[in-house]
């Protein structure tokens, strides 16, 4: 693709992948890859461009989802994944920031080394059957219960699709916590500046070099043109 | 109060009254009256002044919420209370509508005589145990795969008191809904101003000779003065 490129193709030497809906679909039983998608990250690899793929993926920790994309094929380490809650972690330590979470199950584990007592802030994300009326609840109270509530929310998608069809994401239920506390949320994740600029670094090249790929219009493309980046929108995955 | 009253004072003949947080504190086990609301609302009755309850309460049928308020010992009928369900057939009858309800279990008889089959629209209430992520996703998936989302929302408060702790209003789940369909809801229920009417025209007293007394700042407050309306806050109830 760099080789046989239009003038600007030439300049690319880095390719940042969103994962769901632009690798895979997914789904409760571990999702299915996009055709053509297996076969496009080996070539990109060897054509010597460099790849990491920037997700809001907040249902499994970097591990879990690296293991998930090899089984299905993709040849990705973990140093090839920037996700949000690492993302969090970092900025929970900067501040001295103490979460209650509100995450997946999955997610847990990303949090093992924050320290969680007498929290001062909420950390909302992709909960799935977490989302339920009482856990949202317990969320509201601790927020309104602080003097200034922080809310870091791991996204702010407004939906994705699985195998079985559309779902609620982060941002919907950022939307009813904000509303409730009437605070806005700090995003961490895509479309975050901040966010781009770490997938960026772990990259290592600059961001007119490099060109964002996903299905989402605000998260990626958005997202990514506020960094400076080009960006393409397949029409994959939540793609409608 | 009406005869004592300065200037203005003298002019009301008729009262509304918020019921939640004015009347009584609402709770699982039926809720706790708050002290001197059975004893005020036998002095209005006794001193000529109309009266109207209008409320948000969308937990239950008029018919068992009244039984419940007499079981507390206010002197109420069902034709003393405005409520956001009836208002709410009233539309889709009116627009030939046929809604998905999401609301709560005991709500679900107001809308007997309503066509709900191939939705239309959605009805969001305060669903309480029934905001779970499925019917949530449930309702989005409906919402997003029509050509024109129509989201009617009865009441959008951010949050209300019951006597374990403060829980989330409709509002933040309508708040939810919106975000993720790019769309408006429309209230009906306090604050809209045709709720307000309605309500008035059941007191059968003008604006300006009627009060509106509650402890929502925007729900009770703002929507009565919309109205042309006077209006007081109580401290009681979500006061903070």
């Amino acid at each position: 693709m760099a080789e046989r490129g239009r003038g600007w193709a030439r300049a690319v030497r880095g390719l940042l992948l969103d994962v769901s809906g632009v690798l895979y679909d997914s789904g409760a039983g571990g999702g299915v890859p996009i055709t053509g998608s297996v076969e496009a990250v080996r070539r990109i690899k060897a054509s010597g461009l460099k790849l990491q793929l920037c997700t809001n993926e907040t249902q499994a920790t970097r591990q879990s989802f690296v293991r998930k994309l090899r089984a299905l094929g993709f040849d990705i380490s973990v140093a090839q994944v920037t996700a949000p809650a690492p993302a969090a972690c970092h900025l929970l330590r900067e501040r001295g920031l103490r979460p209650h979470l509100l995450v997946h199950h999955d997610l847990v584990p990303e949090f093992a080394e924050i320290d969680k007592t007498n929290p001062n802030c909420v950390v909302l994300g992709d909960a799935a059957e977490n989302f339920t009326y009482a856990n949202l609840n317990e969320a509201f109270r601790l927020l309104i219960g602080m003097e200034k509530p922080v809310l870091l929310s791991l996204g702010k998608g407004r939906y994705y699709k699985e195998t079985d069809g559309l779902k609620l994401d982060v941002g919907a239920y950022m939307k009813a916590l904000e509303y409730a506390c009437d605070i806005q949320a700090e995003v961490v994740g895509k479309p975050s500046k901040r966010f781009f600029e770490s997938a960026l670094a772990e990259l290592g090249v600059p961001a007119e070099q490099a060109i964002m790929i996903g299905d989402d219009i605000v998260n990626d493309v958005g997202g990514a043109q506020q960094c400076g980046m080009r960006a393409l929108q397949v029409r994959t995955g939540k793609y409608r």
